[in-house]
């Protein structure tokens, strides 16, 4: 049972998009989970009636018991700079949700809404781990094996060597937690799969991913490895990379996909809807949400085009955070005291 | 008419590869060309006679008269480290094909093999132009409009940010030259399209190339925009990044484009050779090779997998160097000296 805190005001389809996002998930969900819409009351009250009026009628009775709202007056616009909307905006949908969650009223925060306000507003409202100067961003990128789990994503540009060792612990829980791997294999993205290859942080990180205990490091990959899923060395579940070059890769493939997609299928003669149901695994956002890994709590980020279907995942990606204590293990596995007996036996 | 110089021995597939490019060069390029084969010469000569007498027979004649032996017993292995190929095999392919250009022998040299001894042995055989410390690597990327060239594709991994100013610079020779472009427009690879978005380097470069005279610079682009070919100010014929990112880049397109036209073409039934002739040109190595850009001369590189196919376009960029002189334009662009008005003259 987790309870959510939705951003209903977030996102460029919003209030329509995350609203049916919770209505499909109360609909599809197993586990007496409540939900609770933050934004313009009024605004958000009329959107309900009207979809529980019309496509969700079937579970409107559930739907009322199931759902609270909450209010906050203002709204972050997805072009605010992150500090002029944590300082002007403090009763924003972002900030009352967020506080919310801090309090213990609800289990985890999900929002469509501006992504750097959401980084910016969980650092402060729900702090960071000890040991952590930044939160991370994990994305998952669609490959020939199971998807690829690549962080850091555009949260942390200039990456000192140390960084990539918390973002392996931060990934390692990630796919624990998220995903149900079991001891996930950990690739450093570089341009050779030789530990001496990459630039002068990679060749740090290597050395000291490799003598770090309790991660299961598999040395440097390379760009060809991630759509592939693995490396020479086998299946890769994690990559380690800078935010800058996640970030650069995340929104080319974000473009490569659809548009190498669209021009063999339009050569095929298949029709749109064909075509995404058939290669909707290759559109990243259909992992609906990527939990902001290093905040004390759940704060789940989704892309600003989320659909209902995105944020419904994004929700259920909410729950497993809640249910396995994902940001306890974080916590666990970056304290100091962690000794590698006790971190091996976390991933058993 | 130019006079190439070809690796006979160069790439996974050599002799064969090699010397059936420089025959499919022979038959299809108009223009009095000649071609040197470099390598063990009775390795080489019995292939050549072998392909004289069977799918080339037809050009046995012309090809008698316009190809060279030249004989180099030394090979360069694809795993060789390039300092250890420089010293150790003084008279390897690559060296004396390059040897032969220096000395005026051969107007360029091509090859498909191993890529880190020839961007060695070219750098200290042809030397550099004045005012570079390593030369660059410009690919090309295919894109919903025309093909993006990205440098550097991995020579220079740690990058200063005057080093982006000289990328810009020899990459507008190239799209002038090579790909027949006017004025090319300049995006400096970034994760937001905002000046002062990105990491220390690259912030710092995009107002030392925004200061720059003389070249077309659009300012930042992001990931997605390299599929498009275009940002939102307009389309965009060269992105700038560092080696890092760039290699990074390359061997990602490289693994994901054939995936995901794999897959689709799958889905729609279609034959693995109607996806090649219809996607060919998602396929970077179709564009056979990619000139060392900073050399005094002309040195293609072509992927180690080069096909036949791939090693006759190779040798068709190694014609266009030469005969768009864009060696010597490269060295007038980076001249101190280089007024903006003349080099404002140059791309006119």
């Amino acid at each position: 049972m987790a309870r959510i805190a939705l951003d209903a005001m977030g996102g460029d389809f919003a209030p329509h998009a995350p609203l049916s996002g919770a209505l499909l998930a109360l609909r599809e969900f197993e586990g007496d989970h409540s939900i609770q819409l933050v934004g313009q009351t009024q605004i958000v009250s009329e959107a309900l009636e009207t979809l529980l009026a019309g496509d969700f009628s079937d579970i409107a009775e559930r739907a009322r018991a199931a759902i609270e709202l909450v209010e906050a007056p203002d709204v972050v616009a997805m072009s605010d700079k992150p500090a002029a909307a944590l300082r002007g905006k403090p009763n924003s949908s972002m900030m009352v949700g967020l506080r919310r969650h801090a309090e213990g009223l609800a289990d985890a925060f999900v929002s469509a809404g501006n992504t750097g306000a959401q980084m910016a507003a969980s650092t402060v409202i729900l702090r960071l781990h000890d040991g952590l100067r930044r939160p991370a961003i994990g994305t998952l990128f669609p490959s020939a094996l199971d998807p690829v789990l690549i962080l850091d994503s555009g949260a942390n540009v200039d990456c000192s060597p140390d960084e990539y060792v918390q973002f392996a612990r931060l990934g390692t829980v990630y796919a624990e937690d998220i995903l149900g791997r079991k001891n996930p294999s950990i690739g450093l993205l570089s341009i050779g799969e030789e530990a001496e290859k990459g630039n002068i942080a990679v060749k740090e990180a290597n050395k000291l991913l490799a003598a770090t205990a309790g991660i299961n490091f598999q040395g440097n990959v390379e760009g060809r490895d991630i759509p592939a899923g693995a490396s020479d060395r086998g299946p890769i579940d994690i990559v380690v990379c800078d935010g800058f070059v996640g970030n650069v890769l995340l929104k080319f493939y974000e473009a490569a996909a659809p548009l190498i997609v669209g021009l063999v299928g339009r050569h095929a003669g298949l029709e749109r809807e064909q075509l995404e149901q058939a290669f909707g695994h290759l559109d990243y956002s259909e992992y609906g949400g990527a939990p902001l890994l290093g905040v004390k709590g759940v704060s789940i980020i989704s892309h600003g085009k989320s659909s209902p279907r995105a944020l419904k995942n994004a929700i259920r990606v909410g729950i497993r955070a809640v249910e396995t204590r994902m940001s306890e293990h974080i916590g666990r596995r970056l304290a100091p005291s962690t000794a590698p007996a006790a971190a091996m036996g976390e991933s058993a």
